[in-house]
């Protein structure tokens, strides 16, 4: 059932244990033969003409052509004025849905059992249009941009991903209560997709409310879609209802099927190098990248080697709580891969 | 040790559940012989000349005289155009500060123990500035507003709040990555009060970053401040950790002393009018309020017993897990109030 041509996929491993993870990835998805083949580049901010920030040409050819990527962490330089190279990267292919599914994991303990939601946040705009001016000395604003054209595209994506992904619900987080015409604006239009999707169910929700309901018992959300910042938010704290960023996937959805999986933790320069770093955020993502591309048979089998190996707690990272190296648990992961087939 | 002259407060019991919760109060009141005179107040927003909603003016003139308010539910009108009473109360007496003390309860359970910490908010600005255009058809922008002014003052008031209540750190929580120059403004007045209150030991960490980490574990935090709609939405989820809107205490402070204490939970309409309402969250805000007043030991007294109450488990509203009516779980506090003299 696995045969296919071979797809290109651009790798960016990222910074400090984002090489290493990326290894595991490797060498995981070859356990499982994965018809995956990498193209590595690197990813670091260059200045073009103007002084506009951008990344490599190389890097942007290697995604124009492939159209998916798979990525570790990126540093953030502190140079004033420096974008983040998370934010640039979305900016430059569109990126408009950011997904983060969150689901328990079986063994690994949390005060939580049996989340399984999934946020869904506008990528592209929101409170992080970037339109900032000084008033007058001492007064400050900032912009919140909300468009009725990206309020649509990430409500239809919401719905759409509900249907394709047998779940049941969605929910559209705001705060119109508080911004009438902005979250107004995105609740209409979700409101509208809900209208056109009437076998999903529907419902809205105070960001404070969910924020509340969702420490209290988690297990009633299904799919939550909301403006930029309200799921920058949210997507944080469901990742710390299942365990934290070191197990948590997310993928940036664009148009025409382009897409970049990546974990969101950071790079961990304090364990870099020394074989200690957890790839399961970065390994989920992939995952989330294969079911992207239709390989939903390798998705399974991954997924299931690496909860096998999560639940056995016989070989986890320091962060997972046990003392195995990151190349030991990669390991125990190839070969319940290869016990699977 | 309570010998001191009679304080008048402005209660506004509020609606749907407000006046039973209310009355509760009272009775408590008068079992530990506080030092309190009432004066009722209704609060419904009225039209003043122009069409400028305002709080009617017996309900102002009697917060003028008394400074110090406490204030059941108000239901939020549906009419277009109507402002949340709260807020138009909050905006009216310049309470800059929402204050918000999180705290476990005993015999109460949820996943959490130890919860030890206070949400203060910035209560006057931020994103709840209402101002928002349409720019071009489909194109709407709201504008989060951020002062020196109003970021200095709360900034202040969280360190000596902090000193005050013998609390040792203070975190600065805001998004200064994304919005740098408004959350960026924030956070500066943010260390620079902290130059000035070295016994308190200050942090400043990212809005999605305290999302995970509260999630994860509470106990970490202290006091933390922050811009008007983080402090929304942190403040519900800490009130999730601990049991929800029925059992957390709120507190909206103003210059010169002036000071409306709140339950920020609902009118809940179901049940309004059956004795069924839970008055913890309004009886701790007066017992916040009796702290304000300077009246620890009432203050002391209350709560005691009604942690008592809460512990014993044998008399308990039905939202607390118990079948007593709220009539019942008032009297076995009064009953305890009593017991402790
Ligand atoms: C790195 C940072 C700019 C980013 C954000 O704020 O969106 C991060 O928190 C995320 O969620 O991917
Ligand atoms: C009622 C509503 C306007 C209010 C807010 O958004 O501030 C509420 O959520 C609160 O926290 O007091």
């Amino acid at each position: 059932t696995f045969m296919r041509g071979i797809q290109t996929v651009t790798l960016i491993p990222g910074d400090g244990i984002g090489p290493e993870i990326s290894t595991a990835v490797m060498e995981i998805f070859d356990a499982a033969k994965a018809p995956i083949q990498w193209e590595e580049r690197n990813v670091t901010a260059i200045q073009g003409p103007g002084g506009k920030w951008m990344i490599p040409p190389d890097a942007k050819e290697s995604m124009d052509r492939n159209k998916i990527g798979l990525k570790g962490p990126l540093k953030t330089p502190i140079a004033a004025g420096h974008p983040s190279m998370n934010l640039l990267l979305r900016k430059t292919f569109d990126l408009y849905a950011n997904v983060r599914p969150c689901v328990s994991i079986e063994g690994y303990k949390t005060p939580y059992t049996d989340v399984n939601l999934v946020t869904i946040r506008e990528n592209t705009e929101g409170e992080y249009s970037g339109i900032e001016h000084l008033i007058v000395d001492g007064v400050v604003q900032s912009i919140k941009l909300i468009t009725e054209q990206a309020s649509q595209r990430i409500a239809e994506y919401a719905f759409e991903y509900a249907r394709n992904n047998q779940r049941a619900s969605v929910t559209a987080v705001h705060k119109a209560n508080i911004m009438r015409m902005s979250d107004g604006l995105f609740l209409r239009k979700c409101r509208e997709a809900a209208e056109k999707h009437k076998d999903v169910k529907f419902t809205e929700m105070y960001l404070d409310t969910v924020c509340l309901n969702m420490v209290q018992d988690p297990t009633q959300f299904d799919v939550l879609v909301m403006p930029n910042l309200y799921g920058d938010i949210l997507s944080d704290l469901c990742a710390g209802l299942i365990g934290g960023l070191g197990v948590t996937p997310s993928g940036n959805i664009g148009a025409n099927g382009v897409a970049i999986f990546e974990s969101v933790h950071g790079t961990a320069p304090d364990i870099a190098g020394k074989d200690m770093a957890n790839p399961t955020a970065l390994l989920l993502s992939a995952v989330m990248m294969l079911r992207h591309m239709g390989l939903h048979g390798h998705a399974k089998k991954i997924e299931t080697a690496c909860f096998d190996i999560i639940r056995d707690k016989k070989v986890l990272t320091k962060d997972l709580g046990g003392n195995s190296k990151c190349s030991e648990f990669t390991k125990a992961i190839c070969q319940r891969v290869r016990d699977l087939d």
